[in-house]
């Protein structure tokens, strides 16, 4: 299935599973996409940071991609081809889409600083790639040092047609999100799908602001699918009471380095994944780290539950 | 009263109250005083980074340091000291502590890289500013992009005696108290007070690591009050509930930039200052996150009561 | 004197003379002008980073301004006001004019990234010290991490009047002169005097590519006032030969951190200032240092004689 | 021929040539290795930063290597396998070790911050590639933004007994080596090359302080090596007249971004290489650089003929 402007719901962000040795674990992709539409994705993103893309050989990527596309039928996968050098990122896209992606997400890179060095890098990406192959803007700057306003965002989508979606990882970014739906009502943007990512620590307001839905890696993507539902549904107060039941865990997982660590822990405990694993270079989880998650775990079974009364 | 490494508790970090037109608003300051007081404060940081310190003009920051320390009667002031230079950093922290503050806090400078440079920094500071100052580190990485290892913390208390306690805002920053309380443990570190700041994100479990109180700015300081209290007595679920309440706001304020609005808003609203101006360059709340400040308050409000019976 | 877009020549950037206890030194001032006007500077640039204008308290940089501006006489004294705050920004910035300075430098805050960030900057410190202080843009991306485009510089002139001079320091730096000059040929910039920093490292180029002179710190000013000259004349040969004969010593203060006390040392030698001493935090000369800077020293006395038959 | 360290002399950093196409150009390979050792090279640095490894394909990568080591023959063949995780580091270490390499050259990731970060890493890199592999430290903080230490540096080599080299680019650098050479004077660090890089700004006075050679890009390497032995042959002021006569274009070079393309450039005047392309993202050359570089270059020719007179 193909990614458009019209893009919208929940796109959990897949971690890559990993056997204790190292070695990819296939098996667990399955398993995490039969979770995945069980909680009600409308896609996947594949390879992303979460994904411990960097740490992949060049066949691993592929093979992880391969699977992932296979399993998630018509729906749409997208894969993150983010790459130091042009070369890299076209040969994965254009194979990527080969096998069926649906689109690809680029990040900038962490060089870039002003805005014509960010216009310009994603024209050199879009020819590089091909204009045929939609993609999705990462605009993440926490991580990647890299900020762009509402109007260098804009001038990307506009000056490339392939864009369809923007992947919002500002921290804070609920103005942004308003200023570029501000941007679709005076006519200067055309539409354009906003997920957001961020961890989801303001998932709650971002649908608020206007944005379609959440591409989060969060353990427990069920929540994240019935927030965006119950606001497209008008129902405020119930999506916050669901959001602040789990804003504990959420805001735990939120810790720079060791969050994928929790994630990891958080998805083996639920069985979506059969090991926690990571790839060096990579942070571990300390016994009392894992003792805190447990405890949260404990609390937040009892208060998604009364949530949802 | 003095600091030293037995100090803990409450320590709420002050905002500079501005009248509307940009004057220092000094009758706030007596208000608010008052406010801490009553919240349970043990003492008070002034001129820290919330405190727009360095929008202020040397004979204000005086000003502000005197009206703390005067209305905190005999429990103690600390205040934030950083500088580029030495020569005002020295002048400052003279200055108050003649006016009878109880210490002061250094940020180490931006352009620190190596542990060599950042434990040569503090020696070099100590020098300046006299040896018989108790004085804090600030430890902020996220703002202040310097990266203290515990190791590296160690040393500077190791070789700087009047170091009497770390204010702890790394983020992730649990396995650092750990380690710090660690190292007092196995005889390598003297005994010393770790406040912790970074928003408070973490204090339920901060608390749980190791800490001897909260140095922050969240706009309900006695919920901070209280969680400490709570957790020294051994009542966690008690602690977290409260605390858990409070997280949606606490979120909300832990914005880069546009944190500072949305505390002088809440303390404004609160009645602990008469206006939230801020002095440029700053970061303007826009309408629709007052609303968003709004709505979080008044759902506040309930949880906090239902959290306290 | 004032200043305006026509400015142009030498203009060196003075160090502030300390005595070897760290006190001011004013009577270095006095012969450090005169060397200045020995050399055929057309004015001079006070409390520069190279100033070290953070390490002095606030009375300190009010006093060496006008010792400058004193023993200049009618020629123009450009004082570097930046600050991170407009109150102290605004308060040093008028009493230096109240001197008789003839304009101000502001460099950007290093935390500025985005294009409307810097634009929003510049408007906001004009708004603080008044639009009738005419002012110079620092653009030194290498110490301050602040990337401006030539589209921004260009933004920042036309929104503000009193913009009438450029400190271009970007390295590389030579496209950023042509594409400004390009600017004011199509009619989409206003004229503006451009004077190039940056240690020097490209004098010989900069001034082809249409800088109207030189502000740099270089320990030799009278080769950086014979260069501009030269150029001028049209003697582009004769004005390499004579830069060349410089270069490695020029190269060899172009060491980030040490360089200050790479240029002291020389400026102490040849008698331009009684002591090379810095305030701390600074960066020592080591025996082998001093050294090899003699070494240079001795082999540049035969070749600028040689350069200028 | 293996790598060790007694390792001295020239040994050139590669561009990867590419055909105006921006495919491979294997025979500009051949040319290149034969044009470096009639320079007098001792061995060949292959895939660095200068080499645009971030901007191939691993099959390229591996392609290149093999090449290079055919060409050289006996001569070690050193190879950059920096890269973002592990498994593709130990991929390219392995196969290009397989293919005759003799040794592998390792960058510290930008994001390590603290001393411990940055020997963690080196530990972890060891381990992934194997202990059997000599390697290479890459310390260039201008461009990767990592800061170590002599301290971290010496305790990276008594940690990993495979490491042989470091290739010292820190700007300023010379009381670094200096340092180093002091620790192996006084025991505690075992005997190691040092081989310096940065553009070759301060080759003279770097053989001076204790350096085994150079590892540098300059599109000259006749003039490095030459360097070289003057400074081992006690021939000082030779090696300095020789040095200077380049120093305008070797300074010229030194334009981070543009520097290669100047190089390229030069490489492709002097026959070395067929054509100047790079690869995207890259930093062309305009006319006015072009006609500056060939200005440069014609007085370079009768300069360097009168230094060796």
């Amino acid at each position: 299935m193909s990614l458009d402007a019209n893009t919208s719901g929940l796109f959990p962000i897949a971690p890559t599973p990993f056997h204790p040795d190292g070695r990819l674990d296939e098996g667990s992709i399955d398993i995490l996409v039969e979770r995945y539409l069980a909680a009600g994705a409308n896609g996947v993103t594949v390879l992303g940071i979460m994904g411990e893309a960097p740490k992949l050989e060049p066949d691993e990527s592929l093979q992880i991609a391969a699977r992932f596309i296979d399993r998630m039928g018509r729906l749409p996968v997208i894969i993150g081809v983010s790459a130091p050098g042009f070369a890299a990122m076209r040969s994965l896209a254009r194979s990527v889409m080969d096998q069926g992606a649906a689109g690809v997400m680029i990040a900038p890179l962490p060089s870039l600083r002003t805005d014509d060095q960010i216009t310009g890098y994603y024209r050199q990406a879009v020819e590089a790639i091909g204009t045929d192959i939609p993609f999705v803007i990462q605009d993440y700057p926490l991580t990647l040092t890299v900020q762009m306003t509402p109007k260098v965002i804009r001038q990307i989508i506009q000056e490339n047609p392939s864009c369809v979606m923007l992947k919002h990882e500002d921290w804070p970014g609920l103005e942004k999100i308003s200023a570029l739906r501000g941007f679709q009502k005076d006519g200067s943007l055309r539409p354009i799908s906003i997920l957001t990512g961020n961890g989801g620590l303001f998932l709650d307001f971002e649908m608020e602001r206007g944005v379609d839905g959440a591409m989060k890696g969060y353990a427990f993507p069920e929540m994240l699918g019935d927030v965006v539902r119950l606001q497209k549904a008008g129902k405020r107060d119930e999506a916050h009471n669901l959001f602040d039941a789990h804003l504990p865990l959420l805001r735990y997982e939120q810790q720079q380095g060791v969050g994928l660590a929790v994630r990891k822990y958080v998805l083996m405990r639920r069985g979506f994944i059969a090991s926690d694993t990571q790839r060096k270079p990579a942070a571990a989880l300390s016994a009392a780290a894992r003792a805190e998650v447990d405890y949260l775990l404990a609390r937040l079974a009892l208060r998604d539950a009364r949530a949802r009364l």
